[in-house]
């Protein structure tokens, strides 16, 4: 309502924004007979040549595939080629998308750039969409495991900047994100550990079934690619791929939606994400963000653990599990103090003031902090050195 | 709600987002004794160092009084200068106020920057604002007329980009924006007639008071700069000044409100924002904002009157009353079919493909035209040349 009264004259604005959007599993996709994604947003309606964004690895393995599937369908369409690592989720990227819409002209609503990626490229196509005329819709086909389970059900876009992680971004779902579990087939296995590390995440905070399906399956699942085992062939089955990839989408999912813009600064899913960011843009390129997040959920273990809230036993079963999955429970920035207080005090500025720090007090449970202290994050860091020195020397 | 049925597996994810924000009256602002400045947002919480972004305008006017007011409040303060003009609405100056951001560790919520200046500094900073950490709060105290009546209002951000105007932005208003219209008193005769054009076209689509208040006092307006005469003076009183500033913002704010996000594409605020966005880019820097915005008035006016619209006295009193507020009724540029055609082209694209052109059916009343041709184009840029030749040749 507009107000207007005379002494303090003000006017007050209140508008309210329904934002929906959705992950639908879509098998299948690059098949030539398979409409899905020619027929997404866009390409029935208006006219316009279409931008579609590819990253460097997806190019390389499913370039052609890609074309041939738009050009049997006479999709008009203009091809943007990005590099997919960390490195490159920056401004200068998101510029290269925009300036691929203004070339072809695109659209305020009916012709939806497409990217087809990791989350990086993702992340960067998104920020561009959301920023160009001030918010066009786009339609994400995420392709590593990281980005089918964290990136691809998220709200949010982003970049890196000034050497830290996402410091510029928006919150802007593409309205629609397919995921085809077939892509998994050709992710580099230390890249499918690397979105582990968000299932585990995601188990550790709220999903206790989904941690023992990890335990159980979770390597079986990365030998295999999350692909169907043949026929006749032994493995675990496409049923576990669907039952872990679904309950980390959807646990994701229930932890957004009443939090969209994260006007609530508690969240669980920042659990493996108060100590990681800095530490993963420190240690660039060699920390992928799954392997820093998995980290990270140890180190915050390890305070629990210290502070009684989670059980020895339980510390032992999360370190040892994340080792299952080929993820290393430390690394030697972890165990310097001076980085993750720096690290801390930063998470504290994007919290508002506050630590708000989500720590387990079981396995599928966690509760918040706000006063840890130096003393604790320092011993902390000393239990990362002593677990990095235990691991088996070829695994360091 | 979150869905997970199985065969055409699929999540969906709804939101709803509350956006408030208020623009206050707020005479005085620099005055010591004034705690308006220092009291908003973020000064009397949590502690931290607040940036505060002055265009260079304000810097040299106002720099001074400035920093006293907040040295004396003991208000930690880091400041920017940023030049004022529109070329220098780019994403780097954008990436100047993040850095600032960054310098100062500027938190998610309690230490807000502040911008006081024009319009393109409010836009460069709303822009950074929103970004940063995909999103903080921002105050804004416009100094210019446009600034306080339109972007002032404005739930846009945005910055220039490739050569188009706003190309990239997003919706995010400040929660605060402080009107002092003493700030007025500084601002040159040119840049106040450039804020009248954007009150010119409030008043044309919608405020048949505020048309007959600008043909009355507009000039006068300008003259005295929006201030009260002095004791014994003649002039414009003050409350006209006031009635002026309050109908074009409560104008604004009542547009506004219902289609905070722009989902209806048919906005009569976009009425003098069809074909001038490219004329103003393509000038620059020779023309203002408002200038180019009062000539696309009339260049749709004269579209209108071309369709028996709009009946030729009204036309008359268009142009007549733009001139009387020292507002140029054309520009060779609008008399050029080829440019104006492909600025409409761009306008057709950013309305997702329909023309949607605000149309006079009378002083303070539009319509919506889908289907203006390229002869009635061509005609309406051969009437800008007979506009251009009728001027007396000192106002040309």
């Amino acid at each position: 309502m507009v107000t207007s009264s005379r002494h303090g004259r003000s006017w007050r604005l209140r508008s309210e924004q329904i934002v929906e959007y959705e992950i639908v599993d879509a098998p299948g996709l690059l098949d030539p007979d398979n409409p899905a994604l020619a027929s997404v947003p866009g390409t029935a309606g208006r006219s316009g040549t279409r931008v579609v964004v590819l990253d460097d690895a997806v190019e390389a393995l499913y370039g052609e595939r890609i074309r041939t599937y738009f050009d049997q369908r006479d999709v008009p369409v203009a091809y943007l080629v990005l590099p997919g690592s960390e490195e490159n989720k920056t401004v200068e990227r998101a510029l290269d998308v925009v300036d691929k819409l203004n070339a072809v002209g695109t659209n305020r609503l009916s012709t939806p750039p497409l990217v087809i990626g990791g989350g990086v490229v993702a992340d960067v196509v998104g920020l561009a969409a959301s920023l160009y005329r001030r918010g066009i819709p786009s339609v994400r086909v995420p392709t590593t495991l990281l980005a089918q389970v964290d990136v691809g059900v998220a709200a949010k876009t982003g970049v890196n900047y000034g050497g830290y992680r996402n410091r510029l971004g928006s919150y802007s779902p593409p309205p629609l994100t397919l995921i085809d579990r077939e892509f998994l087939a050709t992710v580099p296995e230390r890249q499918l550990r690397n979105g582990m590390g968000e299932i585990f995440k995601m188990a550790l905070i709220k999903d206790r079934r989904l941690f023992d399906l990890l335990a159980e399956y979770g390597a079986g699942l990365v030998e295999a690619r999350f692909q169907d085992p043949g026929p006749g062939q032994d493995g675990v089955p496409g049923t576990v791929a669907d039952e872990v990839i679904g309950r980390a989408i959807a646990g994701m999912a229930e932890e957004l939606e009443p939090n969209l813009w994260e006007k609530n600064l508690r969240r669980s899913v920042d659990y493996g994400h108060s100590f990681s960011p800095l530490v993963e843009m420190r240690a660039l390129p060699e920390l992928l963000h799954g392997e820093a997040v998995a980290m990270d959920c140890v180190f915050s273990a390890v305070v629990a653990t210290g502070r009684g809230l989670l059980d020895a036993a339980d510390f032992t079963t999360v370190v040892e599990v994340a080792g299952r999955l080929g993820l290393a429970p430390a690394h030697p920035l972890f165990c310097d103090a001076d980085l993750v207080l720096e690290a801390l005090a930063d998470t504290v500025r994007h919290r508002d003031g506050r630590q708000n720090l989500p720590m387990l007090t079981a396995i599928g449970e966690v509760c918040f902090l706000d006063d840890v202290t130096e003393a604790e994050i320092k011993q902390a860091c000393a239990t990362m050195a002593d677990l990095l020195d235990a691991r088996p020397a070829d695994a360091r």
